[in-house]
Parts: C-alpha cells; sequence; structure tokens
C-alpha cells in the first residue's frame, strides 16, 4: 500500500482503515435535497445493487445508523407478525437477529449451532418440513463473532427448495465474497458502508427483493426504519426521508469508485485472502492456533485462543500492538479465551507482515515464552 | 467569516455549512473500542448534557442516524403502552411525534394548532386537566416547518405544575437558544450534530433525566432504538452498543470546541439572530412578505410567501441561487405557497448580504417586478 497515514492500523472488523481518497471525499458540505447529493445517492444504490447481480429483481435501500439498524429495518419491514422466522444462530449477529424478532413481536425459532461449526443447510432443511409456518430463514454470511463463513450457496438452495424466503446478513463479507443474485435467490440481504466496502461508517443498507419491498407497505415496527417508506421517498424524489449522513455516503461513493478500480469483488477479495494468509501463517509461526480450522475461516477476520502463559495479559497485549500502531480486538466467544485481528480495510500484506513483527515484540517484552493455547 | 469554501452556503434547515475544521477532523480513522474514540464520546456527551446544565438531573444519549431516530428512540423508550402522550401539533415535526407513537402502538391525543401560531400553554393545560391518561407532552421547540418558536418555557410550567412530564423535539434550536434544566423541567429533550452545534449530521441524542432513564428497562420498541440498552451500554464500558459513526463522532467533537469558542449558547444565538435579521430585512426590502410576524419567528429559519408574479418560477429561482453559491429550502406548509431560507450553518452577516444580492439578481433575471405575494 503507497498510502501511509500516521494513525494507526484498525486490525478489527469495523470501523476500518480507509484510504486517505475516501476520507477526503468528506471535505465538502452538501444540501441532501440538492442534485448533486441526489445524483451521488443514486449512483451508490445502483452500483451496490450492481455488486450482486441483483438489477432485475432488487433495489438498495440506504438507512441510516450502523448496519444493526439495515438488519431491523429488513426485519421488521418484510417478516409478518403472523408467520415464523427461522435464525440460524453461531454466533453473536445470528442472536442478534433473533432478538430483533423477539423485541419487536414476530415469531421467531432458532436453530442453534455450536460457535465453531457452519450452519448446516440439510439442518435448515430438516427445520423448513417440520415446520410449515416459518416464512423466512435468516442466516450470517461470515459470523464476525468467529470469523466463520456459512455455506450460504447451500442454505440458499435449500431455503429456496422448500419455498421459504432468505434473509442474509452479509455485514461482514458483501463486496468481498462474491453473492449473486442470479445463482443464489435471496429476499434480502443487508451490509454497510464500512466493513468490504471501505467506506466510513454511518450508513447500512439492504438489497431487497422488489416485489417483497412493494407487498410489505405499513408492516414495519418503526418510522424511522421502516425499509418501505425509506425505499418509496427515494424513489419517489430521489431524496431520503430523513437527514441523511451526508459526508459518510460521499464517502462511500468515492469508497466504491476505489473498489471498482481495484477489481471489483474479485480484486478486493483476492487481497484480504492474502492478508489473512499472511496473518495466519505469521501468528502460526509464532505459536498462536486459531479458533476455527482453515476450511471454515473466512477472509475477513481470525479469532486466535489466548495463549496459555500466564505473562500473557491481554490489556498489555493490546496495548503494546497499540503503540506499535495496530489495533486488534476483544474475543466475543462465550465459550473460549480469545482474541480477534481483521484482515479487512484499506490495509495489504506490507501491513500485515509489521503486525506480525509488532506480535512478535510485544510477545518477547511481556516475557510470554509460548503463546500456545 | 474568514474561511471560505469553493462549497455553495446551504441557508437550509440541515446539513449545513460547517467549518472546514469541523470537515478536517474526520480526516482520521479510529477504533469504536480504542481508548481515543471512548474518551471522545464521553466528552461529547459531558458537553451537550452541559449546554442545558443538567449535569445533576440528565445525561446525554447518543444515537447512530438521523435526529428522527432519536425522537422516536426517546419516545419508544421513555412512553408506555398504557398511557397517553399528548403531541402539540403545529407543523410536520409535531405531527411526526404522533405518527411515531401510534406506529409503535403507544396511545396519542393530539392538540392541533394553525401552522401560523404557536402552541398555547394555555390549551396544554386544559387538555391535561381533561385527560388524566395524559402521562407525557410532546412538543417541537422550534417547529422548523413555518421556523415557529414554541413558549416552551410556559408550556413547561404548566406541564410539570399538573404533574406530567415534557419531551421536547429541540432539534433546530439547542445550541443557539437557551434550555436551562434548572429552570425547565423536561424529561427528555433531543436534538441532532447538524444544526446549531455545527457538526456534520449522522448522529441524534437525547438529554434524558437519569430517573426516567433508569426506569424504562424493556419499554423500547426496538433494539437499535432502545434509549434505554444504548445509555447502560455507554455506561458499562463507554463504548456504543453498535458500530458509531466514529468519524461524525469527531467533527462533532470539534464543533462542540467550536461552539465553545463562540461563547457557547449565547455567542451562537447572537450571531444566527443577526445573520436572521439581516436576512428578514433585506428579504423586505426587495418586497417579500415572511409567513410569521416578528414576534414568532425563532432565528434558525424564516418561511417567505412566493411571490404571486407569474414570472417567478421555484425552480428556476433556485437554480439561479444555487448557480450563485446559495443553496435555499423549498417550503412544507400544507396552507400556502412558501419557500424557506436558514440563519444556521458556520456563516454569517456576510453570506447573507450575499445571499440577497443574488435574490435581488435573479429576480431581476427572471423579471419579477414585485416580489410581494
Amino acid at each position: 500500500m503507497t498510502e501511509k497515514p500516521h494513525d494507526p492500523w484498525l486490525l478489527t472488523p469495523g470501523p476500518l482503515t480507509t484510504s486517505a481518497s475516501v476520507k477526503s471525499a468528506m471535505l465538502h458540505d452538501w444540501g441532501s435535497r440538492d442534485a448533486a447529493f441526489i445524483a451521488a445517492t443514486a449512483r451508490v444504490r445502483a452500483r451496490l445493487v450492481d455488486l450482486a447481480n441483483a438489477r432485475d429483481t432488487h433495489t438498495c435501500v440506504p438507512i441510516q445508523g450502523s448496519g444493526t439498524f439495515a438488519v431491523e429495518a429488513a426485519l421488521g419491514t418484510l417478516t409478518r407478525p403472523d408467520r415464523t422466522t427461522l435464525v440460524a444462530v453461531n454466533g453473536a449477529y445470528g442472536k442478534r437477529m433473533a432478538e430483533i424478532l423477539r423485541r419487536i413481536g414476530r415469531p421467531c425459532r432458532t436453530l442453534d449451532v455450536p460457535e465453531s461449526e457452519p450452519v448446516s443447510a440439510r439442518a435448515v432443511g430438516e427445520a423448513l418440513a417440520a415446520d410449515e409456518a416459518i416464512e423466512h430463514v435468516a442466516v450470517v454470511h461470515c459470523e464476525t463473532t468467529t470469523g466463520l463463513l456459512n455455506p450460504i450457496m447451500e442454505i440458499a438452495s435449500v431455503v429456496a427448495a422448500a419455498n421459504r424466503r432468505l434473509v442474509i446478513d452479509a455485514m461482514s463479507s458483501f463486496g468481498a465474497i462474491h453473492v449473486d443474485a442470479r445463482d443464489l435467490r435471496f429476499e434480502a440481504l443487508m451490509a454497510s458502508s464500512n466493513k468490504c466496502l471501505e467506506g466510513v461508517p454511518g450508513i447500512g443498507f439492504v438489497l431487497a427483493r422488489l416485489d417483497s419491498l412493494d407487498a410489505s407497505r405499513g408492516r414495519a415496527h418503526s418510522v424511522a426504519l421502516d425499509l418501505h417508506e425509506q425505499w418509496k421517498g427515494l424513489e419517489a424524489n430521489g431524496q431520503w426521508r430523513f437527514t441523511p449522513p451526508t459526508h459518510v455516503l460521499m464517502a462511500l461513493d468515492r469508497a466504491i469508485d476505489e473498489h471498482a478500480a481495484e477489481g471489483g469483488v474479485a480484486g478486493r477479495g483476492a487481497r484480504y485472502r492474502e492478508n489473512c494468509r499472511v496473518l495466519v501463517e505469521g501468528m502460526r509461526a509464532l505459536g498462536f492456533r486459531t479458533f476455527l480450522p482453515d476450511t471454515l475461516q473466512a477472509p475477513i477476520i481470525v479469532t486466535f485462543f489466548r495463549p496459555s502463559d500466564p505473562r500473557f495479559e491481554f490489556e498489555k497485549f493490546y496495548d503494546g500492538l497499540r503503540r506499535r500502531g495496530y489495533v486488534i480486538y476483544p474475543g466475543k466467544l462465550t465459550q473460549a479465551d480469545t482474541f480477534r485481528m481483521g484482515c479487512i480495510g484499506r490495509i495489504g500484506a506490507g501491513e500485515m507482515r509489521g503486525a506480525l513483527a509488532a506480535v512478535r515484540e510485544v510477545l518477547s517484552e511481556l516475557g510470554v515464552a509460548s503463546a500456545g493455547p
């Protein structure tokens, strides 16, 4: 990477390191009803739909807030009070979808899977066969809790075969791992501005099937998170219903330019896979063990077991890396003592090697002899 | 104003023109769980509470999204399903609060007032006396629909005397018009990053009474917009529950520095009052008529009647001003043909005079002889 900001490199699941060019797109002010901003909103929406080859079937509805706001907007607008949603849960983000459905009073069942295992398409199929009240299936593509990639193609096939509707939380995968609406049937896919698209945080969005969105009028549990009305507003005059985060949108517009220049999903994904390879190989060489086997690992974020050496204290490890210019992330597992390092954002193999060198130094500083769990 | 960006001046109710310094605060990336960002969040929260002298009674809970997200979060978290909220409606923003309450299933009555008239404290008192089921009163401080300032002190007195709870939408007034929690009892006050505080859009916030917030656990209709949980999360570890718009927060932190440097609410309000005076005098000199009498006009945004001269076409007027570097706003009234010009944001009397010169030129270009309605 040629850019070298003085900010620490963010090896996290987001907010991430963004390019100087993306940030400098925020050095202007725009009227939210002015033609230039309306054009940028339309451009962003169209290009996000195109990233999933979904132009014939879906539309992109952006929503103010974090990715969770988009998840809640999609679930609250598309599910129905008298039908059940099956939520596959193998981490915190699956759990969150179930929590949202329960809070907003929509029937929900969970398919509970250990955090270390992928959701099984066969188990989804069995659950659908056993309960006719299920209309939607909700699944997380890359579970950021662990970094695990769920087999979305197989799950989508089973859901389509059972004539049910699939909702995908693709927060941490969209833009780096292919999802093609022509091969994979989904009703809604949720993601955000600040993960693999490398924009800044502040906008979530939903790629929603046009027919479903059209049929969902008046169903949402919320005014602010009503995806149908948000869509209708955008279609009516190109404007957001409520004040949009104008600077965040313009940064996302720039970020999508850079995504395209890198070769789109293929190019972005290739860089992240290389980042992940360098990170995992290097950490293993230092003695660390990954929580997941390589076959389940998405090239997004990697969970490592904490070393069992009592001289390893996570806060000191974090601070040592932070002082060297690398921000990592605590673990989020219920069952194992871990920490996480991300492979995404405007970082490359050079930064991953820099992080590895910093890890080596900090281990030595702490007097940790073995990084094994 | 010494700064002279090339962007058009935004004479709107927001997003507004911000300073170069506020925008340049966004030229970095922050980890949302890193100490520097946690400190900035705490600093912003504390200073927003202090702006209302509410440190002993209230806390500030920021929420991702636009101001409406904060309004919905406050209403959904603080009102109860078995008690009624009286919403005073003399414009679109009062109407929106009633719409939110109805959508989320909370009982609601409206006190309907013409758009050209302030909400009467006496009428509020009568409505409270007539219905014991009313627990909350919701009112807009400055109705951005017209620019009208509601008599919030008088209304607060009546609500307090009746032992009910006041919720204030202070979106377009907070930071420029004094609200002092020691003199004016309120349960919640909602505002946003991008109006009189002159930050960029993307964060709403609620100043909420600590005792009320503490008692509201489990009441919210939404996970994303649960103000109680958002508060508990911030108090637990200083972190936002869901990914915060980091750049927007850092811009707000900088904007609050500049607000303090200008003399706080008094200084900011004085500049806006002067902007408003220059604008109104100048527009009247050109023949325009204001929708409101001066006694009801807040120094935030001014509604003007459209000239009746058939050569006046709003789109051409807008475009002519836009070409000269000034963005104005359409009207939002149900009853009269109007347009609006804002007095807020990083603009001063010089920009208002520039706008007036542009208006004069465009009228002449359009061949409008009289700007009277």
